[in-house]
């Protein structure tokens, strides 16, 4: 039998759990087992939002792929495509613009599912997703930031939005993530001499009548008087409809002031899973009994978040990889597949500051027994002796030390960016620093001069030139009169084009001149 | 005696010593002490290579400026400038693009130094600079990625490229550096299965005949002996003169093929210092006895590396700011002020490795118990028992666990940038994957097409734009002819600056047609 390469998309919980399982059950001549994910860890998903307090140290929640699966060959890049027509996967160039096509006799996709803000406006612009290690550090990088600006902030109202958090979804990683936020910021408000408990708004809103659908009535009842004494707001039976930068409205009502909204939902398919032409059921593979998708039996397999099977949890990603790599293995062997058949043995989740709830084999448990149930449960998928040192030993100082606040800052925020206003937002006052220009993409504003209407732009039109070009302050207020979609670029890159593009200035040049006429 | 209003620029070893020992000098009536730092920690520079390698965890090094300096108001922001006549700060906007002013009745400069590249043809847009958190982690994430891109490449020229690492500066930061590269590439080879030890160049290049001119002959050469022995080259009286993404020149000679070039020299005055109009010495401010900055006696002082006063280290700093303190209280006071001496009590170096060198009150140390001193003396600077614990800890477990290589992922590479070309070098060949568009800022490029040249473009052109517009591969290639700078613009931003601005796209669209004609 000649080696076949089997090729798994994705280092989540499926992806690795199942190049280790057919690291087990495929012997080196039979099958070479190839990797491909956009890092080289495997981040611990669970654990994430615990990187927010600092309980748990920044690299404690990852792990390098490499390590847990020591004979799979790791292609550290992105998937451009997967060519199902020639078998083969086209990954994007890493340090030279060379694409790589990498074929395959097997392929498993473990893409995940990403976080799909469609139709809901202005969150994709504004709203923070939390699924991978840097989001995680971007929001704890956030909330120290809103912090260090509210100490010092003398507009009430403005200080009030820096200091009200909002989280969309309120399953396992939404309660999660909101009692981290609200414990981390909470515990670092001793450090500032202008803050008080008071001034904190963390809000979480759920669109179910109860939090944690996925536990029992009673215990997600608990959970919600848990949450409610730590000083977090429950908005059941809602939605977040559309974010702003300084804003989110709730289920077309209340309108909550926050410069931070964060969601966890709605998880949407990886777009390379869309791109694929195959059957699908609400965007995610159709899959067959033996985890194999349709159309491509006996060569694809797919798991976890991307398919139609089970629910996308990391346990049950566990579960199909399992399933999927023993039945690849009985494909290359010649032998029977065994169809996939999920059972959970057990749910548990944390409700942060050392608190949790669990049902296990019928018991419902809850405070810090369960925490702790939890956090030894996850102790026990971690591999490497010492990463699971690591993770106890941060467990036990966190009970000990308070919480630390230093940023992690790595670069500068985004250049080019999208921004979202409501009617009647103010995009920039007249006084203010010109920073950056915009180009609407959709809608209309009204440019005020001491107060007075001196002109309305649309689609197309842009604006904030003349402050960028002579470096002095606004000369005017803008203001949306329409929800407007701009297009934002800051100073560096604006001076970069100006130098790069002749055009590009002659043509802001006419218009400022015009503009001042 | 009216409150007064001291303000410290930088939040480096010299503006938050002064902080601390104004806090423990003055009384809360006798001033209001405010500190300006960009970042809301501070950071122990000594100890930063060691988060390369991951003995260190990635917080410990640094330490929330709040803790250290409880009574100090923190004002997280840039300075935009220094307004030195109307006695006021000018700080850069934080979330809403307002400028803050902040009056002040005594002024402290320790805005520090920042890496200066001027005259070093590609450095500034090849050289990794190696000073903040944030250098540290991007460098971290570079070998790692070097590495990973190495395991799978074919080209053995290139490969070759992706695993020497060139560091510039032999003095206790660049050997320091150079060490901690060694150590964590070499430590971490075992978890890819196609590179060898062999395969591995690490270079220091010093431009002095011995490095660590700090420390005496005898201890220079055994520290020489030491990285050599660990398969570190040196190229002493040396100097990097130019950098490309592709290599370094070192000295005119010689010219290694490198994808990673760090630089730990040469220190120049940050932006903020060049804008004073007071009396300068090389770029760095001109101070009295007293470190005051001259012809602003009595209101405006400065420490540490931005003054020519002292030897430019953390602990010369420290003991800098240590005299200002006392001086600014002296002056407050209505007393005389002391003139300033510095005396070095002791030199400390790591080799990596838990190995050093010492000179300490006339003894020379090497080896494992100088690295202990070392360590033992940063663990004695380090605020807070928690931070201290977290230290110790790691420096214990790091002797115990093997080197972990996780990338720290938080944003995609930057957008907008500078690259620079020596002449003979490819900017790409024709079928690569076209990512970005090119302007020539300076220079001169032929365009090849099966071999033959098809046009030369000169400074102002642009090229690159057809496989951006067509998502084709590369239809030529293209190289430099003389030393050529070039501004880059990804995919990303194209396509963004292609919706936003219309005379941008039609400009681009004439010309591709002019150039497929």
């Amino acid at each position: 039998m000649a080696q076949k390469r089997i090729v798994i998309i994705g280092g989540g919980f499926g992806g690795v759990h199942t190049a280790r399982t057919l690291e087990k059950l495929l012997r080196p001549e039979e099958a070479e087992i190839c990797l491909v994910n956009r890092e080289n860890y495997f981040v611990f998903q669970p654990l994430l939002p615990e990187v927010l307090t600092g309980s748990l140290g920044v690299l404690d929640t990852v792990a390098p792929i490499r390590r847990l699966c020591p004979r799979t060959r790791l292609y550290t890049r992105e998937v451009e495509r997967i060519d199902l027509a020639g078998r083969q996967v086209v990954m994007l160039p890493g340090f030279r613009p060379r694409a790589s096509h990498l074929p395959y006799d097997v392929l498993v996709l473990a893409p995940g599912a990403v976080v799909d803000f469609t139709g809901m406006q202005g969150m994709a612009e504004h709203a923070l997703p939390f699924r991978t290690l840097g989001d995680a550090l971007r929001l704890r990088n956030r909330l120290i930031q809103a912090m260090e600006e509210a100490e010092n902030e003398t507009d009430l109202e403005f200080r009030r939005r820096l200091l009200t958090f909002v989280v969309a979804g309120g399953g396992f990683s939404g309660v999660k993530v909101v009692a981290e936020i609200n414990d981390f910021v909470r515990g670092a408000v001793r450090h500032f001499r202008n803050i008080r408990q008071e001034d904190i708004r963390s809000v979480l809103v759920h669109s179910g009548e109860l939090i944690l659908p996925e536990m029992s009535p009673s215990l997600a009842r608990h959970a919600q008087n848990v949450l409610a004494k730590r000083g977090i707001e429950l908005r059941l039976r809602s939605r977040i409809e559309s974010a702003t930068a300084d804003s989110a409205v709730i289920s077309g009502a209340e309108v909550i002031g926050t410069r931070t909204v964060v969601s966890t939902v709605p998880a949407g398919p990886a777009p390379l899973i869309e791109q694929l032409d195959v059957p699908k059921e609400k965007g995610r593979l159709n899959v067959t009994e033996f985890l194999e998708v349709r159309g491509h039996e006996g060569v694809v397999w797919a798991v976890g978040d991307c398919t139609n099977a089970g629910t996308p949890t990391g346990r049950a990603a566990e579960s199909e990889s399992q399933a999927a790599a023993g039945n690849i293995c009985a494909v290359l062997r010649g032998q029977t597949q065994k169809s996939f058949h999920f059972e959970g043995y057990g749910k548990l989740g944390s409700l942060g500051h050392h608190s949790g709830v669990a049902e296990v084999m019928g018991l419902r448990i809850s405070g810090f027994l369960a925490w702790i149930l939890w956090r030894l449960f996850y102790l026990g998928k971690m591999p490497g002796l010492d990463q699971k040192f690591r993770v106890a030993f941060d467990s036990f100082t966190s009970l000990l030390f308070p919480t630390d606040f230093v940023q992690v800052r790595i670069q500068a925020s985004d250049n080019i960016t999208y921004e979202h206003f409501a009617p009647g937002e103010v995009v920039f006052e007249e006084g203010d620093v010109g920073d950056r220009l915009y180009v609407i993409r959709k809608g209309q504003v009204e440019v005020l001069q001491n107060g007075s209407q001196v002109s309305v732009l649309g689609t197309g039109e842009y604006f904030g030139e003349m402050a960028l070009l002579s470096s002095r302050p606004r000369t005017a207020t803008v203001r949306a009169l329409q929800a407007t979609d701009l297009l934002a670029v800051n100073k560096g890159d604006f001076d970069k084009l100006l130098i790069g593009f002749p055009e590009f200035q002659s043509g802001l040049s006419e218009l400022a001149a015009r503009r001042s006429a």
